[in-house]
């Protein structure tokens, strides 16, 4: 009845890629049922990894880039071009531009957090990289950035002027916005007309307002309180302005789904004629993520947290929403369980990683070893819960993965036919 | 299926005793299945708590005293008399010392703690009081022991006299038995003759030798390495002297099973004649264990960590022990799981309480509420072992308590003749 178990986890923020995570869930699977097919989907959100991730799923490759960084030193980052392998329809002509690549939280040094400063230029050189290649399509994917610019560097890089009351060119950051009077779009590069340009992003990110991103995002970027105020100012008349003086754009730039995304990214881009789209329908498919949740008998499913932020459009919520969608049950493991973990919609049962007291730091380092010892204790209940519904109660001495095992083989052996497979 | 469950757990140290350990278990199984009839059964090891619980469980009662503590220091203090409910046989005429409510670590403060000066003379003090009320048996409880005499001081309370060479008698505490020349009992108390002394101790404790109970022991009481060789050999001497001085007991006093039960405690009773019996076989005859875990279609047991050390004698090897002579399934949930924790004897599986991280100090404070959530977490996980069984995968949208009722109760109607149940 385990015959076949889908992991789908995102990364572990700061900890484990993906594909570590799904790694690490599969050892822990396999030392109690070492004969179950174990599918590894590690999922990407847009953020960090996911031109990679695209990349290799897609048989695609990375393109090596020195561009901007969101401090303004030059950083090492790449884009990918999406390859012929896997479902989607069209995946040829198209590039990946990971913003968290050249312009993500992780590259702003510690001491220099400040989304007031930070810059997304590098995204524009990039996307002006990836039409070098003569594409039809560029895929930015959003998630984990360091920025609260709204896209403004990122126009910069693309040939708009961004004005002050004197006619004088802002500087980089968001902290410069509340300045702008005035977009001169005219010297964009032509070649974005010619091009497909999508954003994969979170659509419960919104640019302004009461949950605007310089309110929710600012303070873990590095915000003070009166910064968050200056951005959301900033980003108010961001929105204005480009809504003026570019082409009005099919979104409300304030508060359509996903302008908020990456430090307001998304409105950047969605100004630009950009088409903001829900990150996993447009990252999902090159990864057969339905039908293979389809063939599985439990899907689990990861993140780093599991709390009231997990409905709002995280992995474990939507890999959730696509299991019960075919009535699979869905286990969730995270290194943090937070407020609303008991209650989100599809996953049944849940649980944290952690074996003993300790703090984040070491949890952070071996959580690969504390995610494999959770999945192999979660399956241990899972398989006590099967074989209770069994009535085959253990007999003494019987403990672990070989009774595990029995256990998984009796009710296999009573369902359909791989006796031979057990044991 | 899970009609019944039985929540057998030891009490969790510096935070929850076992009564409440057992009450916030119930709680979380009861959010699952809330129709479910929860058995409560609260463990007692002989440690801290077990006088109280022994009383209540059989309509006994306590009796306060004011005795020695174990730096010199009176403290208040109790024994109790058992009474006549529940199954055991022999219940009535007995009390109940228990060692820790006049010995235990907790009462040595933490600037005192070095088990060479600690004395078990209240101990010897209470065994006194008991015999005053006439009682035919007097039980022992052993277990948190803040001492390592080898129940010298208790010998001395009882009347005998522990002599150096010049014949002056030693002074409180372990520090002092490698001085030790003779031991005359003249003066012991003669109505020790016609009182039956029993023992609950741990059995893997010893006295002396590799895993004699100042090594094992004396560091967590507060011992240096220096100090730990130092008592190593006063027991040594202690036992040497005791064995030739005393009529011969029926135990080896270096190593029998026991004497190294509370720092020595039970060899030294053990030279006046004491049973040293294993501490479950006579603790959990009053409260009817083996009946009620017959009766369980879930076993639940928990202790503060599990590791290691449980085989050797703690609660949930011995629940896990007890619940497979019936074929019974058990889960075990802990604060802390070490090394070894996959590897208890009987035990089906395991999980840590922690959602997230946390220091120690938060765990313990908090821990009836992590007790509860984490039973939550694990009866969801097992009935989505029983739901994967049945075949009966969820549906869009259902989750949490209701979803898992549903479940259990369609596992439920399938009953045991179960092949339609299994896909």
């Amino acid at each position: 009845m385990l015959n076949r178990v889908a992991v789908a986890p995102s990364g572990f923020k700061e900890s484990l890629s993906a594909e570590a995570a799904a790694d690490a869930i599969a050892e822990g699977v396999r030392r109690v049922l070492p004969d179950a097919e174990v599918d590894l989907i590690p999922l990407v959100d847009g953020g960090e990894g996911t031109a990679a991730a695209l990349a290799a799923a897609t048989g695609g490759r990375l393109v090596p880039r020195i561009a901007t960084g969101p401090v303004g030193a030059p950083v090492d980052t790449h884009f990918a071009l999406i390859g012929s392998h896997g479902p989607a329809t069209t995946t040829a002509e198209t590039a990946v531009v990971e913003m968290a690549a050249v312009a993500g939280l992780s590259l702003v040094p510690h001491t220099l957090r400040d989304p007031g400063a930070t810059t997304t230029y590098g995204v524009g050189e990039l996307i002006r990289a990836a039409l070098d290649t003569g594409v039809r399509r560029i895929l930015v994917g959003c998630g984990d950035s360091g920025t609260s610019d709204g896209g403004a560097g990122a126009l910069q890089a693309l040939g708009a002027r961004l004005l002050d009351a004197d006619g004088v060119e802002l500087p980089p950051g968001g902290g410069e916005l509340p300045r702008l009077r005035r977009v001169d779009p005219s010297g964009l590069d032509p070649r974005l007309a010619d091009v497909e340009l999508l954003v994969a992003c979170n659509p419960f990110n919104v640019l302004c307002g009461e949950r605007g991103v310089a309110r929710v995002f600012g303070p873990q970027k590095g915000a003070t309180p009166e910064r968050v105020e200056e951005l959301s100012a900033g980003l108010e008349n961001w929105a204005r302005v480009l809504t003026r003086d570019l082409a009005p754009p099919r979104t409300d730039l304030r508060t359509g789904p996903g302008t908020g995304a990456s430090g307001g990214l998304g409105a950047g881009l969605a100004a630009l004629g950009a088409r903001l789209l829900p990150r996993f329908e447009v990252l999902l498919g090159h990864l057969d993520l339905d039908a293979r949740l389809a063939r599985a008998d439990l899907v689990i499913t990861a993140e780093g947290a599991l709390d009231h932020q997990t409905p709002r459009g995280k992995v474990p919520a939507e890999v959730a929403r696509r299991a019960k969608l075919h009535g699979r049950p869905v286990l969730a493991l995270a290194g943090t369980l937070g407020e609303g973990a008991h209650q989100v919609p599809g996953v049944d049962a849940y649980t944290g990683i952690l074996p003993a007291p300790m703090a984040l730091a070491e949890a952070l380092v071996r959580a690969h070893e504390l995610l494999t010892d959770a999945t192999e204790r979660a399956l241990r209940m899972i398989v006590l819960g099967a074989r209770v519904t069994a009535g085959t109660a253990g007999t003494a001495g019987t403990n672990g993965a070989v009774s595990a095992v029995q256990t998984a083989g009796a009710v296999q052996t009573a369902g359909t036919q791989r006796p031979s497979s057990v044991r």
